[in-house]
């Protein structure tokens, strides 16, 4: 038909290889720090690769869509599990679940993160008192840049 | 192989109708109120009914995840968006969206939405002062039946 | 900090009323026509209003992901299940289902879908014969719009 | 209220940890071996490490969803792709990709892959020849525990 010759292109996106290297750590709490891979400002996924000193807690935190954590290096828990994660293993969180983390070996510990949502860090009474999600991550991301004179990747591209 | 007699069978899930006679309206603010039609405990996802009366506001409120909305009956509106929707229309709302919402015309709205994760009230600072999610609705439903005296339907069954 | 006067601003996006008069009917099998209401090249998710004449049956296909079908108006039903879906009721499909549409009353049917992935044809062995998905859909919505003269709107911006 | 005290109890579901060497590696092309990690029958998401010998290529496929393909050991490309993935490397592949994977170094190569729905294996002409989803892939892991006499744990447990 010669009225499709201006029929609008479709674009398919393609696989994109993200290199760990070219993302720098970004400080988080005290000497943990994360390295932000991907922010979906549509779904509000976020891929992470997170680094917890050896014996360090972090703050109790709920979380209303689903986890996804790949144990990289060392050895962690919730405190409010009986099991503990190792090199090679993956921890999957349900949507509405509440935990502790903590770094339980000798060895810093570094988990690949997969989180739909946000993570709500949560008050002595239970109350949320602050959150993360793709927004803030990707703010602390810029502005750890800005800081350290980087240039950031737009780690929202697809 | 013989010893393939007792491998275990992988069960599929079918295609389930919800007849919306079957659940009940389940009071939510004021004279607003909702029909749960699913929950799923491990996405958090929840798919909703959701009835509100002709020019009455709801709460201001976030969501972590993306919330898809059809407008099945009357006209309705955010406070802090310039649209109007009515019937037939769907409103998309990414990640972390923040709202208002307000019925604007002469008929009682009638919505269908899905809402992956929570659903969280804003106070005056814009701090939460309350969530609903999959596991809240559900308390609501069976809280409700148990008041009622109707026997609850297994809205997280697959 | 005066060195983060250059840090990027994150952009939030809004939530977006789709408004189904300006979109058109697209042709789909026989007399059978859809709206493209969201397309998401990141997700693949999909979603459409769909309109089936009375008493029509369409091809048999299987869903790799998900799929969510809200009835709007007349009745249907898959010619695999017991059930049949009035307006108002909800299917939702699991990963991995296959079936066989058919609307059985008098009325038109039209239901509101939320596809996450493809919608595989089969063929007589079961064998994947033709496929949808967001870009297919994109691209009979595009040659739609380039045949009868109209400006398509980018349904794939959030 | 009293008649509350048969209120239903709403269940919620705890973060769990899948030990790595609790699973076996199941045969998949030659030499190449996965382990299932957890399979989810409703949405159709599959989690899993992938084995792939140093120089192998497996065959071409498409993906109706996501993908996300963290990269533990070795080096690995897409034949169409320019980028060489490399360990603690990120993919995200958009819905609707086709690609044929191979290892490009000395090394074996694992992976660790979260799929949303199928991977489609297409012929020279790029039809369908073949598919795994959740399904396949349980019941590879099923039959493999039967030929090896090893009692498999429930990975659509969550």
């Amino acid at each position: 038909m010669s009225n499709l010759k201006d029929v609008k292109e479709v674009e398919v996106f393609h696989a994109g290889n993200v290199s760990v290297d070219e993302l720098p750590w970004i400080p988080y709490f005290g000497d943990a720090k994360f390295k932000l891979l991907k922010a979906n400002p549509v779904t509000g996924q976020t891929v992470t690769l997170l680094c917890v000193p050896a014996k360090m807690q972090l703050p109790a935190h709920f979380h209303p869509g689903t986890v996804i954590v790949y144990t990289v290096q060392g050895t962690w828990r919730y405190l409010e599990e009986p099991w503990i994660s190792k090199p090679g293993d993956m921890v999957y969180e349900p949507a509405g679940s509440k935990h502790t983390p903590i770094a339980v070996g000798d060895e810093d510990v570094i988990t690949f993160n997969i989180v739909e949502g946000t993570l709500d860090y949560l008050g002595e009474e239970g109350e949320i008192v602050a959150r993360d999600n793709w927004e803030s991550f990707l703010k602390r991301y810029y502005e750890h840049c800005a800081a350290e004179g980087i240039e950031p990747i737009d780690v929202t591209k697809f």
